[in-house]
């Protein structure tokens, strides 16, 4: 029976925990090289926009064969289709249409960052931007780390007081709007940046020791919401896709630095093949691009938890 | 809504009709410069296959994108993906699910080929092969021609029995097996060749004036079913994707012909552009190459008549 899944299916199953075992798991298949993860396909409509295909999973026993494709048309709502092939044995495992499980992957990612690259007591976290990124890299921040006190900043204080609000009750947390950046990352031991800003966000100077940073929006020259000094500041610095960083159209922003040439890949750090973090007041800074492949692991263990719990899906809403 | 729909469901709309409007309009639309049609992407998963994206559609007002993907994986049922978006909305329009609607996309080509090279008057069938591709040739010649007699030859005449058979069922045709590729092509007025043979499978001395050729397999240097003969004797050849020939990673079987040189696009013919069939007694070839974009305007057609008709999906079916 091949599965067909929609975003309202996605509560049905503990999505951010399967999502950090897929990306554990991918990182144990690349450090081993078994991820199979090629640069991402676009095609052109031109007038239109385009789509983007990436497309990946394992070799080996129990392998997974698939994608994810995203189109950038003009319209009100987006639907993403993410697909998972058996390698063994040629079976399609299901579909999974939506917007949601791509950015739980992206949140998962950053969680497995912070679990393999954070202090092991940070319970502080400082959250600059309220969109879906910010949603899930928190959610995932804190299935990873015991949270004590997470405080949150954007320049629409509406948007920040709702997020809050939204964000407590989801992840039954105490989330604080707070007034700047500034405030959000004081004492935090660990800062997420998730917005749209294409100049920095945060200043070296506001950061503790021993704190923990996660980069997740565009990371290119000139267009980058976490300074080149930060990363130079780092004591630890980390990517899931070192390739990608050499892929986009735009240099990256550590390109030509001295951060670039000691940027570890995620995977040999969560496998032990690189250290981690060297002491408490260590400063570490993960750069996240969204490892190709990862969607069709995450997908992957959510249809099989679909699969082994028996589960009904609600399928595709309506639009 | 997105529609999905399973290969069940492809029996409940007039699929090959669908499937002839859609190339026909696709035709159209590559004409008029308005079909997205790259080379097809494929990805290996080394030790376990690979998976290729057909990836195209059309631009302008009402333009459809998608694509079709297929695996090549071990295993005992493939089942293939086709996804539609819309264009102008970025509405994802809905998926088709299973392996029969890439059949009918190249059934279909082969019987628009047919309505445009053909004699108008066409009435015997010559078939060679019985899988797949053989019914769907065959059915989109019923669709195209008034046809009265149909012969059909494989070198196994229990399932040459049986094909002959099931199809007449289904086609209310009378379809003979016959013992011969000769006897099946002898007096045929069209020919279609749908095998899984390395060397021809008939001879240009067996044809009769007029015949109308298609053929579907393989086409590169020492592997094609019909001869480089029957391609230099033909007054017009076409296909439907010069650039598929130049593709391969092995030669177009006619590379360095001159059939080569004055093979003609399809779609030139269809819309007029170029001349088509000239005399009564003109031998024509089609050779298939399965225009990228097509099945993404078939897949369109098909689910358009489920959401016009109301038609509730049965959807995936079980393995």
């Amino acid at each position: 029976m091949t599965i067909v899944l929609g975003d309202a299916d996605l509560d049905r199953v503990p999505v951010m925990r399967l999502a950090l075992e897929a990306i554990e798991a991918a990182m144990v298949a690349r450090a081993g090289g078994s991820l199979i993860a090629p640069a991402r396909h676009t095609v052109g409509f031109p007038g239109h926009g385009d789509m983007t295909f990436t497309i990946g999973g394992s070799i080996g026993s129990g392998g997974v064969a698939g994608f994810r494709v995203y189109e950038r048309f003009a319209g009100p709502v987006h639907r993403q289709l993410i697909a998972v092939w058996a390698t063994d044995s040629a079976r399609l495992e299901g579909l999974v249409v939506g917007e949601r499980l791509g950015n739980i992957r992206t949140g998962a990612i950053g969680g497995v960052a912070i679990r393999h690259m954070s202090a092991p007591d940070a319970s502080i976290v400082g959250l600059v931007g309220t969109g879906t990124q910010a949603r899930t890299q928190l959610a995932a921040a804190a299935a990873v780390r015991t949270l004590e006190d997470v405080r949150v900043f954007s320049r629409d204080a509406a948007k920040c007081a709702r997020f809050a609000r939204e964000m407590t009750h989801e992840l039954d947390l105490p989330i604080r709007a707070v007034a700047s950046a500034r405030a959000a990352v004081d004492g935090a031991d660990i800062v997420l940046c998730a917005t749209i800003s294409t100049t920095p966000v945060i200043e070296l100077a506001w950061l503790k020791p021993g704190v923990h940073i996660n980069t997740v929006a565009s990371k290119t020259v000139g267009v980058h919401e976490v300074g080149v000094d930060i990363a130079e500041g780092a004591d630890l610095i980390a990517t899931d896709s070192p390739e990608q960083t050499r892929a986009y159209g735009k240099p990256f922003f550590l390109a030509g630095t001295a951060a670039n040439d000691r940027m570890a890949d995620l995977a040999a750090i969560v496998t032990g093949k690189l250290p981690g973090r060297q002491s408490g007041t260590a400063m570490s800074l993960f750069c996240s691009q969204g490892l190709a492949g990862t969607e069709v692991f995450v997908a992957a263990r959510v249809l099989a938890a679909f699969r082994s719990a028996g589960l009904a899906p609600i399928g595709v809403d309506a639009d």
